[in-house]
């Protein structure tokens, strides 16, 4: 069933062959087209590169939020696709982002927002008041 | 074990009786208030209102990201707080986001990025080449 709120993508990018992790302009540009590309209308970004290294960036859009957090000397990127509606696909974005950061080995996950269940035997809380 | 990169708590807030669900302004301040109670260093902010009614927006810490998505008519918000390092404490953010939104009834997931499993059955898939 569609979440009636969003659909959210957690994705691991691990062996990243590309050279650009630690470039903020092109990991900007990276992440619009992925918007762009999955159908989303983008309302504004906003990008930083840390010192010594690694990008973050997040892109809102109509539709939710990107997020991307680098860590270029692990080859590694996280990456966050939170999408609501029917007419936008995150999946589209994300096999972007693995073909562009030429990842060898990712790791995906979606999560049901607004339908999340505890995980049995979770640490975390559930229903408090 | 530590994440090596992250620490993502993604959190539903239900039944949520305060008043500024709609209200851009304060729903900034109260992702802003959360970073810093968390112990995050804010590096920058995005912040959203739309038509007719919802706010989205998205707290860039040196230590990752904060992000909320209200849905004023469902009383309902989504938020996720993905920190790394071990100075900073997003489920202090958490707690101070769930009493200021006089969430009834709240979910929450912690995730450790960067050592993601699929699930068993999942439909996404995994290392792929």
């Amino acid at each position: 069933m569609e979440s009636p709120f969003g659909k959210h993508i957690l994705a691991e990018y691990f062996e990243c062959g590309c050279t650009f992790l630690d470039s903020e302009p092109a990991i900007r540009n990276l992440m619009l087209e992925a918007a762009s590309r999955s159908g989303a209308t983008v309302v504004g970004d906003i990008f930083h590169h840390f010192s010594p290294q690694g990008v973050t960036g997040v892109v809102v859009v109509a539709e939710s939020h990107l997020a991307i957090h680098t860590w270029p000397e692990f080859g590694y990127a996280s990456v966050d696709l939170f999408t609501c509606g029917t007419r936008v696909d995150p999946w589209i974005g994300f096999e972007y982002i693995k073909k562009e950061l030429q990842s060898k080995r990712c790791v995906s996950k979606e999560i049901a927002r607004g339908d999340m269940e505890e995980e049995p035997g979770s640490l975390l809380e559930a229903a408090s008041g």
